[in-house]
């Protein structure tokens, strides 16, 4: 049966109005997998000596454009009814998600328009335009954004696939907590980083449904602890995006936010500091580039180590998109 | 049948004074495979299209202590008589080599005596003493470098574990390419670095034996073309050591240069700046931590593509210890 139409839809929006369940994710992964790099588990003993616990690192930094988005982009674009497909996919994304946007559209054979604030890198913008992106600069600001986005959207009638408040995306994301839980199996904790909330959201789903003893935790940077707020308070809160973990500063939404509260057993927050240390260490022991965005759970982990002894501890390396000399500067700040 | 009763020996030295045939690789790689890394190969399109050609990366960053020198140690040390074990292993080494026979020596349970000059990083030192190794400091000059290790010998007993002039560490070393081979397949060349020799030389036995139809060519840093310039004048010729690729500024033995004569089709060597250019581009499109020595093959591979075009050409990754800062600076310096 075509899984089209066993889907509960807002039909104004082309979006399930219902969060993904077991099938929804397993049905995501047949989906995208020839699309996709089912990508590695690494281990390092000193690096589980180092926590006190046995670690499985999920290599999302060497998925498709380098980072994980490109398996939720991937998923959204491929459940695009067949007359919105025609008319090309939308997002505005500073980052990896306007990559995998392009990607996703390329593979399809249809346009993607993506708004770009005008500071962003220069390796993301000539990035979006290798997979045939056209691009849409703005001011970098979150109104500028969205409005540039919605005249987009109003003369090309294209489909904006959200960088995380999406749920065809949540189940994308979801996949990567699938795949490591299928190879490494029996995990006590998942740990993911947490911004919009789309990985977070979507690795919480995938214990839920395919490891139900394994509780996730989610990290976030302390400057922009916005996430660990809302949990708190109980409704989203605004973020305060002072953070080196550049991938993680926007506020939850709406769908991420409900799967987080119901599914998410805690969030810590880790320093900038903590969040370079751990950085180094990954770059240095395990010999693999990750974004700063990517070491938030390591950090997380190293620096509440009690939580976590001699538990089996998966963490999601959400992506290894840094420039070098960025990291660099990073590196030479906290030596 | 043991292994041991086939081996030719030079019983004063206690080493096979014959070149490692089919069966001796076949022998090592079984010998060592439960203490080694199988390593991954890893692809991407990006740097196939920059090469225009199929690129293989047999990554030996990811191998025990960082680097592939952990085959032959480990080979070599697997190899020693009953009554010579007990007296412990020696060598003496400022870099990967030193590592690896330590480590070696801690998984069988006896001493390394690990020659080192003063001016070693703090990195490499902290990781023999990590393996139990006992360090004996001596002048950055080959000459006292040699003194020492012959003294420390006739004081302990030990045997000398050569980092490349050694059948069995070259034995070891031939199972990198070997693994290479077998996963990969068909391959039309493999590029290998070379400084003393011990995995170019193991490589082209590897090719020669598993993958007859396979050019090897070895990779050199222009500023040490010392190799280069022996192919050419049919003797050893000195090294020049001025490099980036601190691992590969040792001059060829007599044991490797003969099989590097025999088997080798050619040395190319590649400038500094096309090192560094290369290491860049690993680091940034396949979001691993190389050492400087270990892209020199990339570098000539970039640089002399005509010779390469629409073929599949295997890489060795030959390791990734590298210092971030020091790594750092090798980036700023080009930009």
């Amino acid at each position: 049966m075509c899984s089209h139409w066993v889907r509960q839809f807002d039909f104004f929006m082309h979006q399930p109005i219902v969060i993904p369940d077991k099938l929804a994710i397993e049905q995501a992964h047949k989906r995208i997998v020839g699309y996709i790099q089912s990508t590695p588990v690494m281990r390092s003993s000193g690096l589980d000596e180092m926590a006190g616990c046995s670690l499985f690192f999920k290599c999302e930094n060497f998925q498709k454009i380098g980072a994980f988005k490109a398996r939720g982009a991937m998923n959204a674009a491929l459940l695009l009814r067949v007359e919105d497909r025609a008319k090309g996919i939308a997002a505005h994304s500073s980052g990896n998600h306007a990559q995998a946007v392009a990607r996703a559209a390329k593979i399809l054979g249809i346009k993607s328009y993506i708004v770009m604030p005008r500071n962003s890198s220069e390796m993301k913008t000539r990035g979006v335009k290798g997979y045939g992106g056209e691009i849409f600069l703005c001011e970098p600001t979150i109104e500028a954004r969205e409005k540039t986005l919605k005249e987009v959207i109003s003369k090309t009638g294209a489909t904006e696939i959200h960088p995380f408040n999406n749920y065809d995306v949540i189940a994308g994301q979801a996949t990567a907590a699938k795949e490591l839980i299928e190879e490494v199996g029996n995990l006590d904790v998942i740990v993911a980083p947490v911004g919009g909330g789309g990985l977070l959201s979507g690795t919480a789903l995938a214990a839920k449904y395919f490891s139900p003893a394994t509780h996730v935790i989610g990290a976030e940077p302390a400057g922009a602890d916005d996430a660990f707020r809302s949990m708190q308070s109980g409704k989203i809160e605004p973020t305060a995006s002072n953070s080196v973990a550049d991938g993680l500063l926007t506020s939850l939404g709406d769908k991420t936010f409900q799967i987080i509260q119901n599914e998410v057993k805690e969030i810590i927050t880790a320093t900038d500091k903590e969040i370079i240390g751990a950085m180094r260490l990954v770059w240095e022991r395990l010999k693999i580039v990750i974004e700063p965005s990517a070491a938030v759970p390591l950090a997380v982990v190293l620096k509440t180590k009690e939580k976590f002894i001699s538990r089996r501890v998966g963490i999601i390396f959400s992506g290894g998109n840094v420039d070098l000399e960025k990291a660099c500067s990073l590196f030479s700040s906290q030596s």
